[in-house]
């Protein structure tokens, strides 16, 4: 099946958001039906397991345990959300999906990319976006963002230590080297409108085919 | 790592839940060490996970996502409760495991074997059973056992349509013909007697080890 599904990646304060709420106004604009979503996207069952995966008193909980949570959430949200859009021909943007728990549990947790494929590959089958856009920052100027613009409040992820956010980058670029067509990389430093123009620059002739 | 981790397995009905109680008292009377036990096992956060697989207004629920839940709560029991106690030299009787998913999942739900497996790899790594007993019977009498001995109230499983339960049973046929070594089938139409005599000349040569 044709369709158009693009996938925003990178850390906290790269301005995925942002961008996201432009890139859906400005198509919706066009008259182009299109879906913004993210995990677990107000899908009942995610958002249950998400309550589990965040839950302060769920310290035990383990690496893998946490990462089968992750794909198991992913998958109802993509059975429930994602899917039924595409069908109907409407273009999806999902702010974070795959590569996220590819880089966060596959490398900066060291689970192992591989292995951490294996089970997304089992939640997501052949329903890999069409393109991915990863915004690209340093850790330390995208933390350094959140906490000035106080944009949202600060959570769990956000305190990791800064070397943890530095790994999640090393993923990212890992995942950069291994799906050189699908995924594409954008300065997240510039500014939001020239940021918006990139973004569009890589997303236009897809929309046109 | 050496450790002697026994698994069983098979259908309602078949008799598992008594046969571990008779082995497990059997063996501290011996003053063995042993640990009998059962996915979720009281495991909080494997409990909350169970508790969202089990919820009723949790239809909605697709088979891969369901089949990621089996799987992180069986992480979680894993890392809890049968690795510490294996690693204490303990004996772990786990009533159900990774086999359960396959016959289950991967047959009767028709995920397909290599499929839930490679999910289960990434749960279990390298802590599989020494040895898995399966409780064979025919599905009609299990539940005909079930409903007749009151032995406990009938569950969502019990009512899936027989031609359900006739499946799982192909899948355990399919995984005896798979894992020969780590597998063996035990006649569960037997007298419990007989039953735990079976079982007891699979177990007791591990022992003697």
């Amino acid at each position: 099946m044709n369709y158009l599904f693009f996938s925003f990646e990178g850390p906290e304060g790269a301005g995925k958001t942002t961008i996201v709420r432009m890139l859906k106004d400005y198509l919706t604009e066009q008259h182009v039906d299109v879906v913004a979503t993210r995990e677990p996207g107000g899908i009942d069952i995610a958002e249950q397991i998400r309550a589990i995966i965040l839950h302060p008193h769920n310290e035990r909980m383990d690496a893998r345990t946490e990462a089968l949570l992750y794909a198991a959430a992913r998958r109802q949200h993509l059975v429930e959300k994602v899917i039924p859009a595409l069908k109907e021909g409407k273009i999806v943007l999902c702010d974070r999906f795959i590569d996220s728990s590819l880089a966060y549990q596959g490398v900066a947790r060291s689970l192992g990319i591989d292995e951490i494929l294996a089970i997304n590959a089992f939640a997501v089958e052949n329903w890999m976006p069409t393109l991915t856009i990863y915004f690209d920052i340093d850790p330390a100027l995208g933390l350094a963002r959140i906490h000035e613009n106080g944009l949202r409040e600060v959570n769990r992820l956000d305190l990791e230590e800064l070397a943890f956010h530095e790994r999640v980058r090393d993923g990212y670029m890992m995942l950069l080297d291994r799906f050189p067509n699908r995924i594409k990389k954008v300065d997240a430093t510039q500014s939001v409108t020239k940021v918006f123009e990139d973004v569009w620059a890589l997303i236009e002739p897809l929309l046109r085919k």
